[in-house]
């Protein structure tokens, strides 16, 4: 063919990340087929779903099969009784969302990969290290990425001190992945006030609010006048092991404009252009996920993963290396021992403890020298990992 | 806010069809409150979902909520059971496709609105009239759209005759949405044949291929060749009554390359980016409809539909009414009489007959003099319509 490609994929480096680590741990196995590994290298959920909301998922695909409750085409925003159960999870937290800024999508990587469709051709500021999507996303528009550098010394939460004020699309994660950093309320005024002045947009990323516990806004719409000024994210995955059902829901306020053009018009536009909505059967799991019972049945799942976090972290602070994340997150990211860089700290760990773990230059160059730990592996063999990881740290 | 907004957006005729539909029928209801209104206008499956369907969806959701048999997130191009059986399905039309090809998605709108993702500046080759989504999501990227006309002249089945041979993107819709219209083998065979040499790319909606029963393809594959120039795709929405599950699949074969950069590769790119898989249980379900028992539950509900479809056509007939579709497609395609325009029509048979339809021109200019009549109402009020039809034309 002769056609003409989307040259700027020539752009996208091919990340080698998972399927190197897979090739590594294939090596070892085979080396050493006896070895017992632990893996906290998993950024997915591994509890099941909470009861209410597999009954929900049961009831509402058995309405599929009958003719009275049948239903077609979702409305492609979402059908209102999750919207209104969006917004009810909102009321927790005192904020007051109407159903028009509420979209409901089949996951966060979704919304946040296809929301430059309706942007223009803007300097993209996108934290580093962070989530690989904001990044690629927009290499694929062909747009100029700045890289705001995440570090010890600002506790991997870059501020906006020393931008110039031009208009910008700045990407937030809070709390962040891989590190766990999470914004709190002064250091997000700084950021909102700052985009209001420079007339820019925030896309904030809340896909791990839920693990929020020391008082840090689960929302950006916490902050006074971050309606004029941020969009944001936010998934089911992990509030409530959703990786598997896919669902998760994007606020834009009707507040947000740019010289009277309404975002939330133009992300209407282009999700009733190229979406059709999100399964019946999901949106039912996701309202009764969203509900008070639900939501307490999703928070046990949680605080077992919490437990993990707070073995590793413990064992941290005993041997005093440096970490973040592992109390709003369901990460750790530690500095690698003795000057290790990632890939050497991964062959470290794999070789003397038989433990898997993400090494953080996946997430971007300046998360060389770092190391993801998850809390998605059992309570036992979190356990089992942290007496291995006492003898060799 | 501002920051730069995709200025595109501005070109996108807002679509008023169905609201002024709903307009001009809740008037006339609120004048006429007893009228027996029967639609005809329903572009969305009306019966449930076969029991095999239904219990794929529930043993698969009640997986979710086992530790056992939990799932996570899923794979971004499918799980393999269900690219086994799509492909399955492609040898039931005697045609190999590898797995590699298969991708799986939430729905044929999503994968037409986002393959534009992956390919650069060309000009666009639309039918006209055809299904809105291959216009918008061009228009959003500023491409060059230059339309197919259909007419009753080549039967709505525009042809390459007299196209330059520059390389472009052509989207053909068989059965078309709304015409019917349906190329045979010889159409596409001068189809694939003129992409062949002009180079270019050739993207296949096949949504409607379940209902092809006069023998014409049922995948562009069919037509030699047609793997070094064309994508393909396909939804479960109409085939199987998925349109509120929400899956579809999309094939692109690795023979489609242009300087020897594979367009799978493209959208693997794309996908893994900018999507994170179908959910599991709606995965399942696809794999029942797909299944030999499935595909022999699915058919009887497209016999009902072809009931509806029957007696429209054979009243047309009688009233030797020019009308396309209605054999391969849930949709008949006339020509309003007294060279009314869409919308005088419209108006006509809601007062002369409460029956609502669908006016032609909403799929496009060259749709303007025709009506869209489905086939999703029950038998007894598509009789009742016929009975209605056959008095006042």
């Amino acid at each position: 063919m002769k056609i003409k490609l989307n040259d700027n994929f020539n752009n996208i480096a091919e990340s080698y990340l998972f399927s190197d680590i897979n090739k590594r741990v294939k090596a070892y196995k085979e080396k050493n087929p006896s070895a017992d590994i632990v893996r906290l290298g998993i950024g997915d959920v591994t509890l099941p779903l909470p009861k209410i909301v597999v009954n929900a998922l049961v009831k509402a695909s058995e309405e599929m099969g009958v003719k009275e409750t049948f239903r077609g085409y979702p409305p492609e925003y979402g059908y209102d009784f999750l919207k209104e159960a969006v917004a009810r999870y909102y009321k927790l937290i005192n904020l007051d969302l109407d159903l028009e800024s509420i979209f409901i999508s089949d996951g966060a990587k979704s919304d946040l990969g296809n929301i430059v469709d309706i942007l223009g051709d803007n300097d993209i500021y996108i934290p580093n290290p962070v989530y690989p999507v904001y990044v690629d996303s927009n290499l694929m528009e062909g747009r100029k990425i700045h890289y705001l550098k995440g570090s010890e010394e600002n506790k991997f939460l870059p501020m906006p001190d020393g931008l110039n004020n031009d208009p910008k699309v700045i990407y937030l994660c809070s709390p962040n992945n891989p590190t766990g950093a999470t914004y709190n309320y002064d250091e997000l005024v700084k950021w909102v006030d700052y985009a209001k002045s420079s007339g820019s947009l925030i896309i904030f990323d809340s896909a791990y609010e839920a693990f929020i516990t020391d008082g840090a806004p689960r929302s950006i719409y916490k902050i006074p006048g971050a309606n004029e000024v941020a969009i944001e994210v936010s998934s089911l995955s992990k509030m409530a092991g959703f990786t598997g059902v896919r669902c998760g829901f994007t606020i834009i306020p009707s507040t947000l404009e740019v010289s009277g053009v309404k975002l939330n018009k133009l992300w209407k536009r282009r999700q009733a252009t190229k979406f059709n909505g999100v399964s019946y059967p999901v949106q039912r799991a996701a309202e009764a996920a969203l509900s008070i019972e639900g939501i307490k049945e999703c928070q046990k799942n949680l605080e077992y993963y919490k437990e993990n976090t707070k073995m590793l972290r413990e064992l941290l602070d005993e041997k005093g290396i440096y970490y973040s994340g592992g109390v709003n997150s369901p990460y750790i990211w530690m500095k690698c021992p003795n000057n290790m860089k990632s890939f050497e700290f991964f062959d470290f760990l794999l070789e003397k403890a038989n433990i898997v773990g993400t090494p953080g230059v996946g997430f971007g160059e300046y998360g060389e020298g770092y190391f993801r730990l998850t809390s998605f592996a059992s309570n036992e063999d979190t356990k089992k990992a942290v007496e291995r990881l006492r003898k060799i740290l």
